[in-house]
């Protein structure tokens, strides 16, 4: 059975005690530097810093009593890491996250700080992969993945949702687009309760698969993605691809220099922090590839996690 | 006649149409690190990100119109000059603003950014104050002062309002003092719609002339205040010390250490950029000064104006 409306709509009720309503903000300046009208959906400002934590509660309160007990497991260093750890919480349950011992301190010390027990392996696909087996061997876990997995898309879609209950006559969704699990949730809930609000996604240049698949007609891999964009780095999944071919108008490239640029300006005048993979379609807009001028543009700022001692411009101390 | 509750509701009539109704955020790892339940009522992501927009634009609008026509002048190379810039032109009137000309360049482009008319004079307060007479002699301009205004105040007050609107069962509510027309119009709102709701402010332990003032039962002034919070250097006013007086509970002062420590904090838990002056209330209850263990307890964030290429700590360009 495809994933439809009525998915969404019951990840919505089933994740509405966990979640934050995120708020939609607008700001002036945004729309004098891109010459439309902006709304921005704040999932910066969900629980975890992302809109991963929508999925992950989805997926992990839509198991069984039965299911749950055995705990969930994922392999990442990213948000869902973090948001599957947080949900399992809510629920009582373990979270079993595999995480190569690479991965940055601050991300492993969040997992930890949400009750997450990690399993350190090489940072290579197949260690990856061979450990989460190891784990879900050992525990009887159940795998949540982070985008291919219906749950976690209907749960992503649930932000769409909401921004469209908000604002209702907007012209334009954008999102970015890594996996797809927030772009077919997101196109979904879009399409079949708006049907004349186009759905469009923006991708950095420099990690161009889900764009090149979308050409191609078929699920490509990323080559050496090499993007600030860490989110954006994964290729899209056998339930995301066609969702997305079906109900996505298209996907345009941003540079890292527009990506940047608008993290910047986000930070400087709308006052949110917002990561990199969250400032691609604002970099969309800056570069203004695709003529969307006098558009009503509602955008879900996919998150807001970033390391504040690293930033893409300069900064000195002071005082 | 004494400021009352009516001019604060009146305020928030006035302005409504210009303002943004800003979110109450609640961040989780907020209220963990400091043992108590918190709502930020978010005035960084007020027009012209601070709430100084509010009590400028009650001022600009409560003019009559022959009055309006001869313009606004103010003294500020902060807050209020922009605030005041931005309402003058949403009434169609000129903004006279006199800054000293050593001010940093973004302040001056921002306010003519707003269309504010810029009179720089030499860095002193005897400088500016001529210079502003000069302004008025010369365009017949109104004098709106950042804090020493009733309407500036009843405007400054909204804030509260909303955010008892919003969350009525607060036990207290805290602000920054500089000049006091925050606190003062919080005071009165809070004060006479919810009596059981006590005010506290937070100052810098560096620039402690309101927690001396109101020791001493008299209005003294600044001595050399040094403070990362730049928005709070001045002194009370004639209008707001009385207030003030009557009707805040404490005043308590904030090291500079935990004021930067809160303002990281902030941005790296709950995503929002706030400049260091809207952190000193959340810097005194990181230091624990005073026992606020488990109480609900709302924060006017005061502003979001900071130099993002100049932070309190370290930080290296990446990529």
């Amino acid at each position: 059975m495809p994933l439809t409306l009525n998915d969404i709509l019951a990840a919505a009720e089933r994740i509405r005690p966990y979640i934050h309503r995120t708020p939609v903000l607008t700001c002036e300046s945004l729309n004098q530097k891109v010459g439309a009208k902006l709304f921005l959906k704040c999932e910066n400002l969900q629980k975890v810093g992302a809109f991963k934590f929508r999925g992950a509660t989805n997926a992990v309160f839509s198991l069984s009593a039965t299911q749950a007990a055995r705990g969930v497991v994922a392999h990442s260093s990213g948000n869902h890491a973090q948001a599957l750890a947080l949900a399992a919480r809510m629920r009582g349950i373990p979270a079993y996250i595999v995480m190569p011992h690479t991965a940055p301190q601050v991300k492993k010390e969040a997992v930890q700080g949400y009750g997450g027990q990690i399993t350190f392996c090489e940072p290579t696909l197949e260690a990856r992969e061979n450990t989460k087996t190891e784990v879900i061997a050992r525990t009887g876990a159940i795998e949540i993945h982070p985008y291919n997995n219906e749950m976690v898309i209907a749960g992503q879609g649930t932000a769409a949702l909401e921004l469209l209950q908000e604002v209702p006559d907007l012209d334009i969704i954008l999102t970015p687009v890594g996996g797809g699990g927030l772009l077919s949730g997101t196109a979904i809930a879009a399409t079949e309760t708006h049907p004349n609000v186009r759905v469009i996604a923006a991708e950095p240049e420099q990690a161009d698969d889900a764009y090149r698949s979308l050409q191609a007609g078929t699920i490509l891999p990323s080559h050496n993605p090499k993007t600030i964009a860490d989110g954006l780095l994964t290729s899209l999944g056998t339930l995301t691809f066609p969702i997305i071919r079906a109900r996505v108008e298209q996907i345009v490239t941003v540079s890292e220099t527009a990506i940047i640029e608008a993290m910047r300006f986000t930070w400087e005048r709308a006052k949110i922090i917002i990561e990199p993979s969250a400032a691609v379609p604002l970099g969309l807009l800056f570069e203004r590839k695709i003529d969307l001028t006098g558009k009503r543009i509602g955008i879900i700022l996919s998150g807001g996690n970033v390391d504040l001692t690293k930033l893409p411009w300069q900064a000195e101390t002071h005082p």
